[in-house]
């Protein structure tokens, strides 16, 4: 290579003396191989050194031209929030990528949607290859969970943006959906059924919420409380991974291809039951929550009671034990909900739909 | 709403005593609809109120079908690395989104698809309405010049994670190529020429070390250096978006729709011209570039003069001057660079393709 003036300048500097590791960002490379290729099916497209993930839509004899006339893709992004920093804390990073998945694709199959593919994007102070192989392992087996490809990823190494040991996870999930069976708020009506399917705790929203109460409580993460959970530790149940509905949801929908039984879903994140569930709504009607349909769960009552948060506070924040919604067709509610239970969700009739303003209500009690 | 125990307890939390503001996340999303809108053609769906954007594959008369017998949905992310740092220290946030957009969309067309849709993750230490709006009008900007839409975006308030007035942005593009013409490094052949775009700047890579050498050499932001450009700060300079090639570059393939005339593409970016151009390349074949046919832009004369870079690590970090490169059949390249020309583009032929061992040399001089 040519000579330029100031290249045998004493003292000049390089890209490592600036704080960046190409070798530790190489060997991460390396390690997460094995994790994402766990998770490619014969759609995905070998594309070595590229920095593109490659899938095919139509793989296996027009599988896709004959199920989708008209094919519509979703796409979702999102975070895990501040959950991070309790991973960051109790130094367990093998599960915030499986909440990372989940909090897309559990966005996605809303519409309606099946998920296809998945990227991760880690920002974090230094690139510690067995901390990003952790990280990775958690999205892999996010992915082999919600049945979506890991086609590719991005670990950003900026120490002057995180503070040490801290880091950041984005998540975006694409799948397909046939136009005509695209969710549409339409399609709800008075008398359709709700069915809850339970959470696995707090989930990924509320974590600024959670984390001032365990600090202003004084509450110890190590620490296993009788009234919260007999074996687990504080942090372990709060760190307890999102639970990820793709496969029983796309399932039971695809039991009943001609037939449209559900009407409506929610993924319940930030803003709750109610927050959520209204999107699914159009403004002729409302949905009836029986807030005694099923029982809050344990994680709930103890950051209300320690934190003393009103329980309006917890509805609007938590999602009290419900993790996602269908709205169904009442003479279909009790199959799909044997169908589902099958499949290994705990299923409740939590409300119902009648004629309305686009809100979200409380099912009147003792009259 | 039911009460339970705690509820009515004096000094009970609420989330926003945790410090997150859900009004201020409403104005933001209110704010950027504009922006967004701007972006989105006939093959979005409106999505009011969804957490998902969705993209319809083949809007108007089947011509996707008609189009793509084989599509491969191809997926890329990537941030824009410690040039948001830049961003904030000068307080200009309106062209890191433009950046952004083009970190990943170059990467995309690289395989020889065209960018579909697009979606952004803004990490923030607080959401300011009018800040996130700069940025997503960035991020708008930059889908228009790559000609997708901007279908979605995640805005995660994280005081915890983040320093007052810091954010990290991520970018999630998802393009479409047909199989057969997806890149192949078995397609390029010796005598292949090597056509260079220009850069506008240092784009978004190797922002570490120009920040280094701004810090040690204790140089001015603010401050116009006339060897460097006459008018423009050094922080201007440095803040230039990144360039985005797909128009030039989709349209260039689009005119040669049966003879595949470009074999391999790459996207100048960490690693410079050797470090990108090598993925492109199988192992019969090497890249040979002459560096001595463009000007290596002022920046980087400054930067390596500056900081004492050695010319080796230059070109290991930054772009050198040109962000694109296309190898083409020798045969076509003079038209190509003219069509390229045409659109707008500085191109040069900067290399050729010579029996090898899948390396990137260097063209020896004088003899």
């Amino acid at each position: 290579m040519g000579e330029t003036p100031g290249s045998t300048r004493a003292g000049g500097l390089t890209y490592a003396d600036s704080g960046v590791s190409i070798e530790a960002g190489d060997e991460a490379v390396r390690r997460i191989q094995q994790h994402i290729r766990r998770t490619q099916g014969p759609r995905v497209i070998d594309n070595p050194g590229g920095f593109a993930g490659l899938f095919r839509l139509d793989f296996n004899e027009q599988l896709f031209r004959r199920n989708y006339r008209d094919p519509v893709l979703v796409a979702c992004t999102d975070g895990v929030g501040t959950k991070v920093l309790l991973a960051i804390e109790m130094g367990v990073h093998d599960t915030v990528g499986v909440d990372l998945v989940a909090m897309s694709v559990n966005d996605l199959i809303v519409q309606g949607a099946e998920p296809l593919l998945f990227l991760d994007y880690i920002g974090i102070y230094r690139v510690d290859p067995a901390l990003v192989e952790r990280l990775v392992a958690g999205v892999a087996r996010g992915c082999e969970i919600a049945g979506c490809a890991l086609v590719g990823g991005e670990t950003a190494e900026m120490p002057d943006v995180y503070k040490p040991g801290d880091y950041d996870l984005a998540g975006f999930a694409v799948g397909v959906v046939e136009l005509s069976r695209a969710m549409d708020t339409a399609r709800v009506e008075p008398g359709d059924v709700v069915l809850g399917l339970e959470s696995d705790g707090v989930h990924s929203n509320g974590y600024t919420l959670v984390r001032k109460i365990v600090a202003t409580r004084k509450l110890k993460l190590g620490q296993i409380y009788p009234e919260l959970d007999a074996e687990r530790t504080l942090g372990e149940v709060l760190l307890t991974p999102t639970r990820i509905y793709c496969q029983p949801v796309v399932r039971a929908q695809r039991a009943y291809k001609v037939k449209k039984v559900v009407s409506g879903m929610a993924h319940i994140t930030g803003g709750g039951i109610a927050g959520n569930l209204v999107r699914s709504l159009h403004p002729g009607v409302d949905a009836v929550i029986d807030w005694d349909a099923w029982e809050t769960p344990a994680v709930f009552r103890f950051l209300a009671e320690r934190g003393g948060v009103e329980e309006a506070e917890m509805r609007r924040v938590f999602n009290m034990g419900i993790g996602y919604c269908l709205i169904v067709r009442p003479t279909f509610a009790e199959a799909i909900k044997r169908r589902l239970a099958r499949m290994g969700e705990r299923v409740h009739v939590i409300g119902k739909i009648a004629k309305g303003k686009g809100r979200v209500t409380d099912k009147k009690r003792g009259r």
